[in-house]
């Protein structure tokens, strides 16, 4: 039994000094760039993300095909809407959201790729520790691989890397990402919404970049 | 005067405020990774650098146009010569090396591009500071736009994007890197490069990752 018991406590030691697939925390504000290898897409975006409650805000500009946009979006999962918001007009289109919520995670069957400082351990300050993971997905048009980059203390995301065949490469970079919500009325419908009609989806989904997670 | 002083303290506090371009250690060690748009190349290199002795040590290996290479190159600044070297064959190339050494350093005339922070500053080990500079050299085949990004403390380098119109963005991403030489033996030539005898260019000089900051 003793034998048992420590060969138990040594297999978990031997685990937990491996990295471990881990999920980033439920609440986070911060800040994004996107950029594909086409350079067709560049865009940058502050976003506030819930997991408990499944909801995103993403209130992001950048350029598509040499033309600029500027886009505000609340995503509520849970009751699958989509708000697409124009506070200088305030106009606000209300859509339905069939995709499935993706939280910020590191899928369980991710390879680790290693781990690596950015910066430097050599002083305070001067480094964050983190893991890289690499992983296939299924999609539509066919298989996907991603490379997901988050610290080791806190699993918070630093950049994905995402390349399908069609697109090449598209690089999300995560910054100033704090824990909690700054502003949770962010993630309310403005009161501008309260009136807006639930439109028949007549296009295609918007792309999210958290639909690629 | 107390005037004058006062005004002097208040503007180099000012100046102190906002990030200044920065020189980075003078001895370090790590690895680099390169990568092009083009996904031409594709190389992973670890390597010492010594800017008071004007020495660089790289050992890397990688893909060039589908084709995988290994190279092995200590280049000797101050001597004007570069060997490279192959450990398995015991074998050495002495050539001359023309190139100006270049100090990883952010340049005078660069601007801030902005501060922002890579993982989390909500909790220790989280994350870490960093500036992004920006700014474009005169190259032979015209203007090339640069990016670089070093952490706020120390000046150790993160990653640099350098963009020209032929080649599109490359980029060089730094990591484990420390401060000082973790085996200075490694700047000086094997012994088996002492009989090497110095070859005349016939060809171009070989692209090296640091002759581009």
């Amino acid at each position: 039994m003793r034998a048992f018991v420590l060969f138990m406590c040594l297999s978990v030691g031997c685990l937990a000094q491996r990295p471990q697939p881990c999920a980033s925390p439920p609440l986070l504000t911060g800040s994004l760039s996107v950029s594909t290898q086409s350079e067709k897409l560049m865009a940058y975006a502050n976003y506030y993300y819930d997991a408990l409650r499944r909801r995103i805000r993403l209130t992001e500009f950048g350029s598509y095909n040499n033309k600029t946009f500027h886009l505000d979006v609340l995503l509520l999962y849970r009751e699958g809407v989509m708000y697409k918001m124009n506070y200088k007009n305030q106009t606000c289109c209300k859509k339905p959201l069939s995709a499935d919520f993706h939280p910020l995670e590191i899928p369980w069957n991710a390879s680790l790729l290693g781990q690596v400082v950015i910066g430097s351990s050599s002083g305070p300050g001067q480094g964050v520790l983190v893991n890289t993971w690499e992983g296939e997905l299924q999609m539509k048009e066919g298989p996907a691989k991603y490379m997901s980059t988050v610290t080791e203390f806190g699993c918070i995301p630093v950049s994905t890397l995402f390349h399908t065949i069609r697109s090449g490469w598209m690089v999300t970079s995560f910054f100033n990402n704090v824990i909690g919500l700054v502003d949770p009325q962010q993630l309310i419908p403005p009161h501008f919404c309260q009136g807006a009609q639930l439109e028949e989806r007549l296009d295609e989904d918007p792309v999210t970049f958290f639909s690629l997670f």
